[in-house]
Protein backbone atom coordinates (compact mmCIF):
# COMPACT_ATOMS: atom_id res chain seq x y z
CA UNK A 1 0.00 0.00 0.00
CA UNK A 2 1.32 3.53 -0.86
CA UNK A 3 0.92 6.89 0.48
CA UNK A 4 -1.43 8.97 -1.02
CA UNK A 5 0.98 11.69 -2.18
CA UNK A 6 -1.05 14.57 -3.67
CA UNK A 7 0.14 17.41 -3.43
CA UNK A 8 -1.48 19.79 -0.12
CA UNK A 9 -1.45 23.28 -0.60
CA UNK A 10 -0.16 25.77 2.35
CA UNK A 11 0.14 29.30 2.84
CA UNK A 12 3.97 29.35 4.01
CA UNK A 13 6.02 32.04 2.43
CA UNK A 14 8.47 29.13 1.55
CA UNK A 15 6.69 26.99 -0.14
CA UNK A 16 7.68 28.20 -3.34
CA UNK A 17 10.28 25.09 -4.75
CA UNK A 18 9.05 22.19 -2.01
CA UNK A 19 5.56 20.17 -2.50
CA UNK A 20 4.26 19.07 0.44
CA UNK A 21 2.29 16.17 -0.01
CA UNK A 22 -0.41 13.64 1.60
CA UNK A 23 0.65 10.57 3.89
CA UNK A 24 -2.89 8.77 4.04
CA UNK A 25 -3.10 5.60 2.16
CA UNK A 26 -3.83 5.88 -1.67
CA UNK A 27 -7.36 5.74 -2.69
CA UNK A 28 -8.43 7.23 0.56
CA UNK A 29 -11.25 9.11 1.50
CA UNK A 30 -11.66 12.42 2.92
CA UNK A 31 -9.70 15.19 2.73
CA UNK A 32 -5.63 14.93 2.31
CA UNK A 33 -3.14 15.19 5.43
CA UNK A 34 0.56 15.56 5.83
CA UNK A 35 0.34 13.67 9.45
CA UNK A 36 -2.62 11.31 9.11
CA UNK A 37 -1.10 8.83 11.58
CA UNK A 38 -0.76 11.59 14.31
CA UNK A 39 -4.78 12.27 14.42
CA UNK A 40 -4.77 10.15 17.84
CA UNK A 41 -2.02 11.91 19.47
CA UNK A 42 -3.52 14.87 18.09
CA UNK A 43 -6.30 14.61 20.91
CA UNK A 44 -4.85 12.25 23.42
CA UNK A 45 -1.41 13.72 24.15
CA UNK A 46 -1.36 17.16 21.58
CA UNK A 47 1.65 18.56 22.46
CA UNK A 48 3.48 15.46 21.79
CA UNK A 49 1.67 15.45 18.43
CA UNK A 50 2.83 19.01 18.18
CA UNK A 51 6.03 18.32 19.04
CA UNK A 52 6.56 15.55 16.61
CA UNK A 53 5.84 17.83 13.97
CA UNK A 54 8.23 20.56 15.23
CA UNK A 55 10.92 18.73 15.67
CA UNK A 56 10.90 17.12 12.44
CA UNK A 57 10.47 20.11 10.24
CA UNK A 58 11.76 23.22 11.59
CA UNK A 59 15.07 23.73 12.84
CA UNK A 60 15.75 25.47 16.38
CA UNK A 61 18.23 28.46 16.08
CA UNK A 62 18.75 31.42 19.14
CA UNK A 63 17.04 30.75 22.05
CA UNK A 64 15.01 33.60 21.24
CA UNK A 65 14.44 35.56 17.89
CA UNK A 66 15.90 38.99 16.87
CA UNK A 67 17.58 40.47 14.23
CA UNK A 68 21.02 39.46 14.92
CA UNK A 69 19.96 35.75 16.60
CA UNK A 70 18.11 34.77 13.34
CA UNK A 71 14.89 33.20 13.26
CA UNK A 72 14.91 30.54 15.88
CA UNK A 73 12.49 28.11 13.87
CA UNK A 74 12.20 27.77 10.22
CA UNK A 75 11.60 24.34 8.04
CA UNK A 76 14.35 22.32 7.76
CA UNK A 77 14.28 21.90 3.84
CA UNK A 78 14.30 25.80 3.58
CA UNK A 79 17.41 25.74 5.18
CA UNK A 80 18.84 24.00 1.75
CA UNK A 81 18.49 26.45 -0.03
CA UNK A 82 21.20 29.21 -1.00
CA UNK A 83 22.13 32.44 0.88
CA UNK A 84 20.79 34.01 -2.82
CA UNK A 85 17.46 32.50 -2.44
CA UNK A 86 17.00 32.85 1.73
CA UNK A 87 17.31 36.53 1.07
CA UNK A 88 14.77 36.26 -1.63
CA UNK A 89 12.59 34.98 1.73
CA UNK A 90 13.62 38.17 3.94
CA UNK A 91 15.99 35.52 5.53
CA UNK A 92 19.73 37.63 5.07
CA UNK A 93 22.55 35.00 6.37
CA UNK A 94 25.01 37.45 5.72
CA UNK A 95 23.78 39.42 8.67
CA UNK A 96 23.52 36.19 11.18
CA UNK A 97 26.33 35.51 13.16
CA UNK A 98 28.69 32.67 12.04
CA UNK A 99 27.75 30.49 14.62
CA UNK A 100 24.15 31.17 14.19
CA UNK A 101 24.65 30.39 10.18
CA UNK A 102 26.36 27.14 10.80
CA UNK A 103 23.77 25.84 13.64
CA UNK A 104 20.80 26.71 11.05
CA UNK A 105 22.45 24.55 8.27
CA UNK A 106 23.57 21.70 10.25
CA UNK A 107 20.13 21.18 11.05
CA UNK A 108 18.96 21.36 6.92
CA UNK A 109 17.23 18.26 5.98
CA UNK A 110 14.60 17.26 2.57
CA UNK A 111 11.51 17.56 2.50
CA UNK A 112 10.98 13.61 2.45
CA UNK A 113 13.22 12.95 5.42
CA UNK A 114 11.54 15.22 7.42
CA UNK A 115 8.64 13.25 7.03
CA UNK A 116 9.88 9.90 7.45
CA UNK A 117 11.52 11.16 10.73
CA UNK A 118 7.68 12.07 11.94
CA UNK A 119 6.74 8.50 11.16
CA UNK A 120 9.49 7.37 13.29
CA UNK A 121 9.13 9.69 15.99
CA UNK A 122 5.05 8.84 16.15
CA UNK A 123 5.69 4.88 16.59
CA UNK A 124 8.51 5.07 18.81
CA UNK A 125 6.75 7.64 20.65
CA UNK A 126 3.68 4.73 20.77
CA UNK A 127 6.23 2.30 21.60
CA UNK A 128 7.09 4.25 25.13
CA UNK A 129 5.89 2.33 28.41
CA UNK A 130 2.68 4.00 29.83
CA UNK A 131 2.33 5.19 25.76
CA UNK A 132 -1.58 5.58 25.26
CA UNK A 133 -2.64 2.24 22.93
CA UNK A 134 -2.43 3.31 19.71
CA UNK A 135 -5.62 2.60 17.69
CA UNK A 136 -4.65 -0.47 15.53
CA UNK A 137 -5.67 1.48 12.56
CA UNK A 138 -2.86 4.02 12.94
CA UNK A 139 -0.72 0.55 13.97
CA UNK A 140 -1.66 -0.42 10.96
CA UNK A 141 -0.84 2.66 8.94
CA UNK A 142 2.67 3.31 10.53
CA UNK A 143 3.78 -0.41 9.61
CA UNK A 144 2.90 0.23 5.91
CA UNK A 145 4.91 3.37 6.24
CA UNK A 146 7.94 1.24 7.26
CA UNK A 147 7.32 2.04 11.07
CA UNK A 148 5.72 -0.92 13.00
CA UNK A 149 4.88 -0.03 16.80
CA UNK A 150 7.09 -2.14 18.78
CA UNK A 151 5.59 -1.80 22.39
CA UNK A 152 7.29 -0.90 25.35
CA UNK A 153 10.39 -1.04 23.76
CA UNK A 154 11.35 2.80 23.09
CA UNK A 155 14.38 3.40 25.21
CA UNK A 156 17.19 6.88 24.78
CA UNK A 157 18.59 7.14 22.14
CA UNK A 158 22.08 8.05 24.22
CA UNK A 159 21.89 6.37 27.21
CA UNK A 160 19.40 3.24 25.82
CA UNK A 161 17.26 3.44 29.49
CA UNK A 162 13.54 2.53 28.58
CA UNK A 163 11.55 6.04 27.98
CA UNK A 164 8.37 6.33 29.80
CA UNK A 165 5.56 8.51 27.95
CA UNK A 166 5.13 10.41 31.28
CA UNK A 167 8.26 12.64 31.12
CA UNK A 168 7.03 14.13 28.26
CA UNK A 169 5.08 15.99 30.37
CA UNK A 170 7.45 15.74 33.42
CA UNK A 171 9.03 18.87 32.98
CA UNK A 172 12.28 20.26 35.43
CA UNK A 173 12.96 24.26 35.27
CA UNK A 174 10.60 24.49 32.35
CA UNK A 175 12.74 22.13 30.41
CA UNK A 176 10.89 18.95 29.31
CA UNK A 177 12.14 15.65 30.29
CA UNK A 178 12.48 13.91 26.44
CA UNK A 179 14.12 15.49 23.72
CA UNK A 180 14.23 14.39 19.96
CA UNK A 181 17.74 13.03 19.67
CA UNK A 182 20.27 12.42 16.97
CA UNK A 183 22.90 9.24 17.32
CA UNK A 184 25.14 11.83 14.91
CA UNK A 185 24.21 15.38 15.50
CA UNK A 186 23.92 16.31 11.96
CA UNK A 187 22.01 13.93 10.00
CA UNK A 188 18.33 14.42 10.49
CA UNK A 189 17.11 11.16 8.65
CA UNK A 190 15.15 8.55 10.15
CA UNK A 191 17.52 5.89 10.96
CA UNK A 192 19.88 8.57 13.16
CA UNK A 193 16.59 9.63 15.00
CA UNK A 194 14.63 8.95 18.39
CA UNK A 195 14.31 10.49 21.57
CA UNK A 196 16.48 10.70 24.62
CA UNK A 197 16.52 11.89 28.02
CA UNK A 198 17.12 15.70 28.32
CA UNK A 199 20.18 15.26 30.56
CA UNK A 200 21.32 12.50 27.76
CA UNK A 201 21.10 14.82 25.08
CA UNK A 202 22.86 17.92 26.94
CA UNK A 203 25.34 15.32 27.73
CA UNK A 204 26.03 14.30 24.16
CA UNK A 205 26.59 17.83 22.83
CA UNK A 206 27.52 18.01 19.16
CA UNK A 207 29.47 13.88 19.54
CA UNK A 208 27.91 11.05 17.56
CA UNK A 209 26.71 8.81 20.06
CA UNK A 210 29.26 6.54 19.16
CA UNK A 211 32.07 9.27 20.18
CA UNK A 212 29.94 9.68 23.07
CA UNK A 213 30.64 5.97 24.65
CA UNK A 214 34.49 6.78 23.27
CA UNK A 215 34.85 9.79 25.81
CA UNK A 216 33.34 8.46 28.75
CA UNK A 217 35.26 5.36 28.54
CA UNK A 218 38.31 7.57 28.57
CA UNK A 219 36.79 9.55 31.04
CA UNK A 220 36.06 6.59 33.49
CA UNK A 221 39.83 4.77 32.55
CA UNK A 222 41.17 8.07 33.77
CA UNK A 223 39.24 9.33 36.80
CA UNK A 224 38.21 4.80 38.18
CA UNK A 225 40.82 2.82 36.72
CA UNK A 226 40.96 -0.50 37.34
CA UNK A 227 37.07 -0.66 37.90
CA UNK B 1 52.08 35.25 57.53
CA UNK B 2 48.27 36.42 57.67
CA UNK B 3 46.26 38.68 54.76
CA UNK B 4 45.95 42.14 56.19
CA UNK B 5 42.17 41.83 56.64
CA UNK B 6 41.70 45.49 56.19
CA UNK B 7 38.29 47.02 55.09
CA UNK B 8 38.12 47.42 51.11
CA UNK B 9 35.41 50.34 50.68
CA UNK B 10 33.29 49.70 47.77
CA UNK B 11 30.77 52.15 46.13
CA UNK B 12 28.11 48.80 45.70
CA UNK B 13 24.86 49.33 46.70
CA UNK B 14 24.78 45.92 47.99
CA UNK B 15 27.62 46.78 50.35
CA UNK B 16 26.00 47.38 53.59
CA UNK B 17 26.02 44.09 55.66
CA UNK B 18 28.91 42.33 53.75
CA UNK B 19 32.84 44.20 54.57
CA UNK B 20 35.18 43.33 51.67
CA UNK B 21 38.68 43.36 52.98
CA UNK B 22 42.22 43.32 51.64
CA UNK B 23 44.44 40.03 50.83
CA UNK B 24 47.98 41.35 50.83
CA UNK B 25 50.17 40.34 53.24
CA UNK B 26 50.03 41.83 56.45
CA UNK B 27 52.04 45.06 56.93
CA UNK B 28 52.16 45.39 53.26
CA UNK B 29 53.29 48.57 51.58
CA UNK B 30 51.21 50.46 49.06
CA UNK B 31 47.26 50.36 49.30
CA UNK B 32 45.20 47.43 50.01
CA UNK B 33 43.71 45.33 47.54
CA UNK B 34 40.98 42.08 47.42
CA UNK B 35 42.94 39.92 44.38
CA UNK B 36 46.49 40.71 44.70
CA UNK B 37 47.56 37.70 43.94
CA UNK B 38 45.68 38.46 40.40
CA UNK B 39 48.14 41.64 39.49
CA UNK B 40 50.18 39.46 36.93
CA UNK B 41 47.50 38.11 35.36
CA UNK B 42 45.74 41.43 35.04
CA UNK B 43 48.62 42.21 32.68
CA UNK B 44 49.19 38.78 31.26
CA UNK B 45 46.43 37.01 30.53
CA UNK B 46 43.76 39.98 31.69
CA UNK B 47 40.75 37.95 30.55
CA UNK B 48 41.70 35.33 32.86
CA UNK B 49 42.41 37.96 35.97
CA UNK B 50 38.65 38.98 35.10
CA UNK B 51 37.12 35.38 34.89
CA UNK B 52 38.58 34.33 37.94
CA UNK B 53 36.94 37.06 39.93
CA UNK B 54 33.84 36.81 38.35
CA UNK B 55 33.35 33.30 38.67
CA UNK B 56 34.54 33.23 42.21
CA UNK B 57 31.97 36.20 43.29
CA UNK B 58 28.82 36.49 40.91
CA UNK B 59 26.00 34.05 40.55
CA UNK B 60 25.29 33.55 37.17
CA UNK B 61 21.57 33.96 36.30
CA UNK B 62 19.18 34.61 32.94
CA UNK B 63 21.42 34.34 29.50
CA UNK B 64 20.38 37.78 29.40
CA UNK B 65 19.04 40.69 31.78
CA UNK B 66 15.34 41.41 31.77
CA UNK B 67 12.52 42.11 34.79
CA UNK B 68 11.36 38.26 34.35
CA UNK B 69 14.26 36.48 34.05
CA UNK B 70 16.11 38.20 36.74
CA UNK B 71 19.42 39.65 37.40
CA UNK B 72 22.25 38.27 35.25
CA UNK B 73 24.94 38.22 37.29
CA UNK B 74 24.91 39.26 41.32
CA UNK B 75 27.59 39.08 43.99
CA UNK B 76 26.93 35.41 45.52
CA UNK B 77 27.16 36.52 48.90
CA UNK B 78 24.29 39.12 48.71
CA UNK B 79 22.00 36.16 47.48
CA UNK B 80 22.29 34.61 50.97
CA UNK B 81 20.19 37.41 52.26
CA UNK B 82 16.41 37.53 52.71
CA UNK B 83 13.56 38.15 49.94
CA UNK B 84 12.80 40.80 52.31
CA UNK B 85 16.11 42.34 52.67
CA UNK B 86 16.91 41.67 48.41
CA UNK B 87 13.54 43.89 47.69
CA UNK B 88 15.27 46.70 50.14
CA UNK B 89 17.96 46.00 47.31
CA UNK B 90 15.51 46.38 44.47
CA UNK B 91 15.54 42.48 43.76
CA UNK B 92 11.99 41.45 44.08
CA UNK B 93 12.52 37.56 44.33
CA UNK B 94 8.43 37.16 43.92
CA UNK B 95 8.59 38.32 40.75
CA UNK B 96 11.20 35.90 39.00
CA UNK B 97 10.33 32.27 37.46
CA UNK B 98 10.96 29.70 40.38
CA UNK B 99 13.39 28.01 38.19
CA UNK B 100 15.81 30.90 38.08
CA UNK B 101 14.96 32.01 41.87
CA UNK B 102 16.30 28.29 42.44
CA UNK B 103 19.48 28.67 40.13
CA UNK B 104 20.11 32.19 41.89
CA UNK B 105 19.57 30.95 45.34
CA UNK B 106 21.87 27.56 44.56
CA UNK B 107 25.22 30.01 43.67
CA UNK B 108 25.00 31.69 47.10
CA UNK B 109 27.94 31.60 48.89
CA UNK B 110 29.32 33.61 52.05
CA UNK B 111 32.33 36.05 50.84
CA UNK B 112 35.52 34.03 52.60
CA UNK B 113 34.04 31.40 50.62
CA UNK B 114 34.18 33.26 47.17
CA UNK B 115 37.79 34.66 48.12
CA UNK B 116 38.91 31.60 48.92
CA UNK B 117 37.67 30.24 45.52
CA UNK B 118 39.72 33.13 43.63
CA UNK B 119 42.66 32.19 45.48
CA UNK B 120 42.41 28.61 44.35
CA UNK B 121 41.32 29.05 40.98
CA UNK B 122 44.55 31.58 40.64
CA UNK B 123 46.64 28.53 41.56
CA UNK B 124 45.21 26.45 39.44
CA UNK B 125 44.98 28.79 36.15
CA UNK B 126 49.09 29.26 37.25
CA UNK B 127 49.09 25.02 37.53
CA UNK B 128 48.10 24.52 33.83
CA UNK B 129 50.52 23.73 30.92
CA UNK B 130 51.42 26.52 28.87
CA UNK B 131 50.66 29.21 31.71
CA UNK B 132 52.59 32.32 31.80
CA UNK B 133 54.76 31.67 34.71
CA UNK B 134 54.20 33.27 37.88
CA UNK B 135 56.47 35.11 39.34
CA UNK B 136 58.19 34.05 42.38
CA UNK B 137 56.37 36.38 44.77
CA UNK B 138 53.17 35.20 43.55
CA UNK B 139 53.68 32.01 44.15
CA UNK B 140 54.81 32.68 47.60
CA UNK B 141 51.69 34.73 48.54
CA UNK B 142 49.63 31.83 46.99
CA UNK B 143 51.96 29.05 49.08
CA UNK B 144 51.01 31.45 51.93
CA UNK B 145 47.13 31.44 50.81
CA UNK B 146 47.37 27.85 51.32
CA UNK B 147 46.55 26.97 47.86
CA UNK B 148 50.23 26.72 46.40
CA UNK B 149 51.19 26.28 42.33
CA UNK B 150 51.42 22.88 41.18
CA UNK B 151 53.09 23.41 37.95
CA UNK B 152 51.66 21.59 34.70
CA UNK B 153 49.04 19.54 37.42
CA UNK B 154 46.06 21.17 36.92
CA UNK B 155 43.51 18.98 35.48
CA UNK B 156 39.51 19.37 34.29
CA UNK B 157 37.19 18.69 37.45
CA UNK B 158 35.34 16.20 35.58
CA UNK B 159 37.29 14.46 33.19
CA UNK B 160 40.53 14.47 34.48
CA UNK B 161 42.64 15.18 31.42
CA UNK B 162 45.20 18.31 31.91
CA UNK B 163 44.03 21.34 31.19
CA UNK B 164 45.87 24.01 28.45
CA UNK B 165 45.88 27.12 29.48
CA UNK B 166 45.62 28.32 25.77
CA UNK B 167 42.28 26.71 25.80
CA UNK B 168 41.25 29.71 27.88
CA UNK B 169 41.31 31.93 24.53
CA UNK B 170 39.82 29.19 22.46
CA UNK B 171 36.07 29.15 21.90
CA UNK B 172 33.65 27.46 20.27
CA UNK B 173 30.36 28.99 18.59
CA UNK B 174 31.27 32.30 21.20
CA UNK B 175 31.68 29.94 24.34
CA UNK B 176 35.16 29.54 26.14
CA UNK B 177 36.51 26.24 26.36
CA UNK B 178 37.16 26.16 29.72
CA UNK B 179 35.07 26.85 32.72
CA UNK B 180 34.72 27.47 36.60
CA UNK B 181 33.16 24.02 37.54
CA UNK B 182 32.35 22.54 40.67
CA UNK B 183 32.40 18.78 41.98
CA UNK B 184 29.13 19.31 43.41
CA UNK B 185 27.56 22.19 41.82
CA UNK B 186 25.47 23.50 44.48
CA UNK B 187 28.81 24.35 46.81
CA UNK B 188 30.80 27.71 46.18
CA UNK B 189 34.00 26.27 48.74
CA UNK B 190 37.48 25.79 47.72
CA UNK B 191 37.93 22.18 48.06
CA UNK B 192 34.59 21.89 45.28
CA UNK B 193 35.61 24.34 42.89
CA UNK B 194 38.00 23.77 40.02
CA UNK B 195 38.43 24.32 36.21
CA UNK B 196 37.00 22.13 33.58
CA UNK B 197 36.54 21.35 29.43
CA UNK B 198 32.98 23.07 28.41
CA UNK B 199 31.74 19.94 27.13
CA UNK B 200 32.87 18.52 30.46
CA UNK B 201 30.92 20.89 32.73
CA UNK B 202 27.83 20.83 30.65
CA UNK B 203 27.89 16.66 30.36
CA UNK B 204 27.93 16.62 34.20
CA UNK B 205 25.37 19.14 34.56
CA UNK B 206 23.45 19.20 37.95
CA UNK B 207 24.70 15.98 39.24
CA UNK B 208 27.91 15.78 41.76
CA UNK B 209 30.83 14.67 39.83
CA UNK B 210 30.84 11.16 41.56
CA UNK B 211 27.15 10.60 40.63
CA UNK B 212 28.10 11.74 36.79
CA UNK B 213 30.69 9.15 37.31
CA UNK B 214 28.34 6.27 38.57
CA UNK B 215 25.86 7.80 35.76
CA UNK B 216 28.31 6.70 32.60
CA UNK B 217 29.33 3.82 34.51
CA UNK B 218 25.68 3.03 34.10
CA UNK B 219 24.91 3.74 30.79
CA UNK B 220 27.75 1.80 29.04
CA UNK B 221 27.43 -1.25 31.23
CA UNK B 222 23.88 -0.94 28.90
CA UNK B 223 24.85 0.32 25.27
CA UNK B 224 28.32 -1.36 25.40
CA UNK B 225 28.03 -4.41 27.76
CA UNK B 226 30.58 -6.77 28.37
CA UNK B 227 33.23 -4.61 27.62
Amino acid sequence: MAACGKAIRTRSRYAASTQRVCFKPAGHGGKCEEFPYLRHFVIAAPKVADKIIRDSIMTTGAAWKSEKAGPNRILRWVMLRSDEELADLGINMANLKPQVVAKLREKAADYSSCMAVAQKLTSLAYGMANSPEAPLEIQHELEELGVPVVLGRTSCLVCGEALDFNLFAAAKRGKAEIETSHSNPRLHIPANVGFAHRACNIAQGNKTVEEFYDWITEILARVRPGQ
